[in-house]
């Protein structure tokens, strides 16, 4: 086989242009291609506009073998995407009375009626080869021209993805000699440098792994890939490895959350929780019944914004609150005990600090919280120190409550 | 003056290509130049690539005035956007001394240690301005040549910004023959077409205000904008006859939130909130304490997922639960009465139903919740019906909730 094929995506719509809506769409097709070993090497993106198209489509043959173009085939766009490309190709768009009646067919399932303007959406390019779009009224279209292979596909992402998840994926299996294997690690806790620090030697070794290190904003991603034709066991033996170097930091693989983590903890163990929360509002109890299944193990949740209610509700000392301020250590293992007292659970879990923007002071400033944890013969309180604004605070809170919950359960 | 100037954009990174990360810099750039009404034609997304770099940049003079160049100019890039541009405009690599000790300062305020890699970030092409960046190692630069002009700043979002808003800004300010001013419309609660049926007269005679549709996941924006030298007496005019027609499906303009709407509206009739969750699981309270000075309003959140702290908490009938089940506009109307009776709120609020992806049957399908309102003298359940999955459910309930609430409390 010749060398490998990389890819241009072309993505048409002024919404891109004017700044209202995100580019997601080259992103998806990137990942996308990426799995088979195929490069993008260059993504443009332009307005519903002919002599636009035109350019960009005759600028990516000369730099690319697979060219995706995305966007402007919906029945208000005026088709401009679809006669352009039917007039680059030298086709004539032809009526096709079945993909009518398929359309017909998804509007009646939707309990709604065809609009006129949707007839358009059956003429189709006499040239292209029609890739099915189950999910919507705009057809894919294939065109080849000598060794350079055109995909054509609607903007909306969900029907863009099924068209290439359930058509153009048989083509890129074709094309890939081995399909590309990724595996990815999610760490919180440690920053880029110390996790870079644990694993440079590691990494200085390997030959047939690729790893890029992508910090995120409350944890960081490790990504390893390998086009091998070993390379799940490659991976498998590499995932050994660093789970040793990396140790607790480590909370999930792929598609695992930190919240799901401590959900298979918490089923592993039998345990209950219950969840007493002041600065993060609600975020806590949200993120953990974001996990399907959670009502096995989550009980009840608690947002005491007030002293008062902190007081009359999860039983902490008035004393206490005067003494020591609500955002205080000792506060934090109050509500965490309070709440457990309350509920009856195995694990009290508690948040209480400053989010900002008002609020702090040089003593407990914006950023500060603290974290309580109460279990049978177990009382701790965990303090972290941040600088962001309230929407990131809370995040970030969230994150530190939840990881100690984690690494408290692991140690346990 | 001439026509106005339109730009081009050119993202660099093989993060943004290999699908690691979405270009958000490029739709942050057509929002930033919208407001002085210059158009961005193109945006191009390349690798760290030099030859990619250098015919992006010729492609880009053919077609745009104004070019933006970003990213690449990290100390671990290799500078290989800066050297191929030096190179580009015939410019030799000079050292700045005083831009160093700005770096050597940079980290000294972080409490960190430069690195010797950041000597090469005061290394600036002779033929460049440059342009400050004031929170990062990277200077933004500007070139001219002829009638065109290039911007040269660093990918980080957040330098990349403060170099727009702090000096480039000027630049377009002179550019720009009339601002352009744009208003958002908030509203939620009807359907597109529904939204569009209220104001498609008014919309057929405007000549001076563009108008976009743009539909959200939980709600709908009308954006305005005009260019007009009256344009902010025209959209003035334009908000006001617009809330006529919409009524209270509008809950805000440009940066306001509905969960902003409700505190107002909280705040104003000086009431207070207690909110009992089951199925949203602590997200309404989340939202509602993203408001800044929440504490003033909302003073309790209870998140009871299971039966047992529904009774014990709350007080709620077990009759209840046993007769209509726990999603039932029975038990809403028990949940929300007995949270504001726990807390000695004015409000309580709540949410019961099943946001899947398990737990639905025929008669209580996933996307069923019941919102339950309780006043003193009023006490109401609200029935919604959805078909998303389990963190889109989350969303729309909440979505809901909130919006029963604003509803009530400007009906009352």
């Amino acid at each position: 086989m010749d060398r490998m094929k990389n890819a241009g995506v072309i993505s048409i719509g002024n919404e891109l242009l004017s700044g209202r809506v995100v580019n997601t769409n080259s992103t998806y097709i990137s990942q996308f291609l990426k799995q088979y070993g195929i490069s993008v090497n260059f993504i443009i993106t332009i307005g519903d506009d002919k002599s636009a198209i035109i350019q960009a489509i005759d600028a990516c043959r000369l730099h690319a073998d697979l060219i995706f173009i995305t966007g402007g085939l919906g029945p208000t766009h005026d088709d401009i995407t679809k006669t352009t490309i039917a007039e680059y190709f030298n086709s004539k768009l032809v009526f096709h009375e079945d993909i009518l009646n398929d359309i017909r067919d998804l509007f009646r399932r939707r309990g709604k009626v065809m609009s006129e303007s949707n007839v358009s959406q059956a003429m189709i390019p006499d040239k292209a080869q029609i890739i099915p779009n189950p999910v919507g009224t705009a057809q894919g279209m294939k065109f080849q021209q000598k060794d350079k292979t055109f995909y054509v596909m609607p903007g909306v992402p969900i029907e863009m993805e099924r068209i290439l998840i359930d058509s153009v994926s048989i083509d890129m299996e074709q094309l890939s000699e081995a399909r590309i294997n990724t595996l990815t690690i999610h760490t919180t806790g440690v920053p880029e440098s110390e996790l870079y620090g644990k694993i440079e030697n590691w990494i200085s070794i390997q030959k047939q792994i690729g790893i890029s290190i992508l910090p995120h904003f409350t944890h960081i991603d490790l990504v390893l890939y390998s086009g091998d034709t070993d390379s799940l066991t490659l991976l498998d033996i590499a995932k050994r490895q660093l789970a040793e170097k990396l140790g607790e930091i480590v909370y999930g693989y792929d598609d695992e959350t930190l919240e799901m983590d401590v959900a298979n903890l918490l089923i592993d163990k039998k345990m209950t929780i219950a969840v007493a929360e002041s600065c993060t509002g609600g975020l806590i109890t949200d993120r953990l019944t974001n996990v399907s299944g959670s009502s096995a193990y989550f009980i009840l949740g608690v947002v005491t914004y007030s002293n008062e209610s902190k007081v009359l509700l999860i039983n902490v000392n008035p004393e206490t609150l005067k003494r020591y301020g609500a955002v205080s250590s000792e506060t934090a293992k109050e509500m965490a005990l309070g709440v457990r007292k309350l509920s009856g659970c195995d694990i009290g879990l508690s948040s209480t600090g400053i989010a900002g923007p008002p609020g702090g002071s040089d003593e407990k400033p914006v950023g500060l919280v603290h974290v309580g944890l109460s279990m049978s013969g177990f009382l701790e309180s965990f303090e972290f120190r941040f600088l962001q604004d309230r929407i990131m605070n809370k995040q970030l809170f969230s994150q530190m409550a939840l990881n100690q919950l984690r690494l408290t359960l692991l140690r346990e």
